[in-house]
């Protein structure tokens, strides 16, 4: 639930407009040199500021409340709080009751029964992946010298997308994009098939960040209009590396010490700034919406670190898992 | 690793050419009809036997050894076994040392220190999906009254695609092909975020499926091209009933009540009867492969009951997981 | 590790001289009525003041952080932190590289490589627990109507035990005792066979009390002596009420309907203002050890309404998991 | 549930008088040499044979069904499988609908609905631990050099019991004992607090063998008697070496590198050939029961190796968690 991870495992709290994210890190090994500093840059990677992003601005600064003793990580659980400070739950009391469109509004109250936080979408909201991104710098640490990196592949379908962008926030808008993650450096030998093989972790992580509705693997869906001699990545010498990738570094959900490779779809922001027909929750009756609040117009553009925070996540349990390969 | 599930568990052993293909279900409710007639039509649509699927025919009759009691679940784990008959692993003895290009064959060999049974891919065989099938027969009842069929979407790309299939396994090539799964009465609710999304459980099983290299929900990576106004879909009644289904059935990670629908890409099989090149996993020296056996040139035609099965799964864990919430 | 639970489930951090301790309780259902001031009465009965108790005073004033609003619990994770204000780490300075006997200071130091939070023992230390009886608060809250109540059973082997504490607190010593716990109104059917008895999820859970030595169930290590015609509960009624209750309320595994009873011993606490031998734990010299701090010297005094916190996680947990049984 | 275990892994299935007990177990490395006459010492110490045991005897031969190759384990999930062929499931007839006292009959009838497998108990029944002695073989392999024993600590509260278990046999009656169990050879540093105590995690997997009501570390309960200053053991060394070992090995739930040393308490046999009084399941009404069928007086006699399994897994799923703390 929210909880994930067999030995390096990350449980996340919080709600857009509570008082603090909150993530537990646990199952971290001793002895990591780990300070306040460490966070910073990736947590300011995640901040709004450019065109197309929410005008909500959140200090993000990590609050080590356990598990780091004189600089290094102690191997106790690391619990880390980012406090809410910029809100504004009035935001949404006008439209507390009415559910936008292909959000978690509705499904949120039908599950909890109306008793979840609705403000700014309670603990549905992105708002969420800040602790995310603080347990992905521990992560980072653990997989080095692994080196995990991902960029914006296309917003809109462009690949020079800056004025698209700015375009779609004007009109109240939103717009998606694709983001490609390639990670170097990698070991052969992660990832624990039947059931957790690196695309089903990686997968499990990723779609857990709000937004995202596709994942795909060196070629992906492309491979799916190929032979099997052209997708065949060919193996040039003994340490695995291979003349292509449409693999994306994983056979047999293992890593095979090429670049792991893959590429995800995220959606446009579901709050827009257009009047949109919906219901209203309380009485079921069709009524009409238009959010205030503040709010991205275009997710996508601060989503690479958060998938750089879920790979590593992912490859941190998956390299603690496959210390017990080489016990005799 | 070889397990799944917080409450409806599923465990699977076995190897393609080892005594049997195990699968453990727990976590099963007691008193649910369960014959062995009714994992017959599953198993058969697994089977090989159209142009593009491989010679191999096993009886696949499931064994069931517990948790089944005078023809109802008994509450207690159920196993069942698939015997593995129609074996040649003497077909792998002059390839045993050359790696498949795109194969687990190296990742297995490196990861399990040479100790890995490689016969027709040991654990890694596609055949494992057997003990899915099973599993998911049981799945499905749980899910009850929600219908998960998936099918063939596309094949190297096109509809229309048998004299495709026919024409690359006379090549001796292979192809890889899209699935299409849609879930049917579907009620709201099912999913827990943060980490156990819909997407996130229904990914993680279906990436465990040897062969797979994409999943997209809904619009999929069609929607990163699109805006907000065009891709939210409009609620139009109290049930959740939307006019498109963009979102794929699932918004914030909860089943919205329209259909659940996704599509997985399969990438061609890596065993092909044309000479490769590849390295010896001994010597490290460069060589070439021509493997003998019986493979499918086209896996994804075997891939839709597989994929129910994982859906399935998926389901059924989040069915039980969701009882919580109507406690108080 | 620090995680505990497959539905409703605890995670606990913080260190004793540290920031705060902070316990997450996750799958917990929404709709529970829940303000801080429920949790007092729990708190206040795990709070020192007797003789015999340390003279270290924290406020232990609950910070609900997430998962609760409008006074309900949300159904998403509730973090709950406990500051530490009355911490005097330095009390640990001129011993912190001696190993207390019996106490952790040795094992955390080898097993964390001396990065270990050594101040009043960090992680291991009895102040944690604190955290575990804010959970104990909302599990008991979850497995209403069953009423758990835990008391001193004995104390240095005595039921008037005033006299006895207060002398060995004069000499800077301490002494072990004897917790008696009794769960009334329980369901037939909670515990998970095989794995998941109910006696094997009270029992790890309260052996997770830092000073537990000892568990046993019904007439415990007395039924060693005796016959089965002896032991028997004869049933004397459909609901399954019995004769006798040797069984402790626990057949097969399995709540029967009857009292859930247990008694777990306590050991004396390790830390004592007598001089002991040792060794030095970075020169691994032999040492002589006088600790200052300040220290419950019967720990067993403070320990009745943590039984209980931990007994209700237990059954918290078994009851979500029963759910399951009614499905068909 | 049905499993057990974070990296190493047991699942465990079967049922009294169904097809066959079998045991999954996980996570378990590669490259461990291993065969079927491995098993037989253990196995046959489980066996009956003695005055006291039942006089059903099974041939338990443990059919290795995956996850060995070559006489060596691949890291792939090893299934096996042991046959029930000494069956007798008539034999339960008669008494079908009434619950035997301090048995499971009445609550798994309960919480199964009926649907549960009521001959010789079912799932409940002892038989399973047969599946639990072969996966201790393995485990036993993976924490070696660890030495673990356990014996017979005393009968009915006697240490010379032969004359005393007849007796009690010849009378149909049934009699409990006490197994002591002592691990050699122990590092420092198994054992993940806060949750997974040592402690935590051999109790639990005990307390899932059916009879056991209560165990104790080092002085168990006698520590409730003693005072801190007779209590602490004494370092002598900078290995860790105590004086005494009135902790069992443990502190703070990790290893001190002492003998791990507990005892359980085994009640009598529920099942006697005496009458006794009870209810019918199905009327509700008040009988009488005289069983038939074959069972042990004293299942106490063939424990110890019971026990020794079930602390080997443990001790291998905390060896392999351990792996973590000597990454950095």
């Amino acid at each position: 639930m929210n909880s994930f991870g067999q030995i390096f495992r990350v449980t996340i709290t919080g709600e857009s407009h509570g008082k603090s994210i909150g993530v537990v890190i646990d199952g971290c090994p001793p002895g990591i040199p780990l300070k306040v500093e460490d966070f910073f840059n990736d947590l300011k990677r995640r901040k709004p500021g450019k065109a197309g992003t929410t005008k909500r601005i959140e200090d993000d600064f990590p609050l080590i409340e356990s598990g780091v003793f004189n600089g290094y990580t102690t191997g106790s659980p690391i619990l880390i709080r980012i406090e809410n400070r910029d809100t504004r739950p009035k935001h949404y009391d006008d439209i507390k009751d009415l559910a936008r469109p292909s959000h978690a509004d509705f499904v949120a109250y039908k599950k909890y029964k109306g008793f979840n936080d609705y403000r700014g979408g309670g603990h549905f909201s992105g708002r969420i992946t800040v602790g995310i991104v603080a347990a992905g710098v521990i992560a980072k640490k653990i997989v080095s010298p692994i080196e995990i990196k991902a960029d914006i592949y296309s917003i809109g379908g462009k690949k020079q997308y800056e004025d698209l962008v700015k375009e779609v926030a004007a009109q109240g808008d939103s717009i998606g994009g694709i983001i490609e993650c390639v990670c170097k450096n990698v070991p052969v030998g992660l990832g624990e098939p039947f059931f957790d093989s690196v695309e089903s972790v990686i997968s499990h992580l990723v779609f857990s960040i709000p937004g995202i509705k596709g994942i795909e693997f060196g070629a992906g869906f492309r491979c799916t209009e190929m032979r099997g001699s052209e997708f065949n990545d060919i193996i040039v010498d003994k340490s695995g590396k291979t003349q292509t990738n449409n693999s994306g570094g994983i056979n047999g959900g293992i890593t095979n010490g090429n670049d792991i490779v893959f590429r995800v779809a995220v959606r446009p922001t579901a709050t827009i700034f257009k009047p949109q027909e919906t219901i209203n929750l309380k009485t079921g009756e069709k009524d009409r919406i238009l959010p205030k609040g503040r709010h991205d117009s275009c997710i996508a553009l601060r989503m690479p670190v958060i998938v750089e925070a879920m790979t590593a996540i992912a490859l941190a349990d998956l390299k603690l898992l496959s210390l017990k390969d080489n016990l005799f």
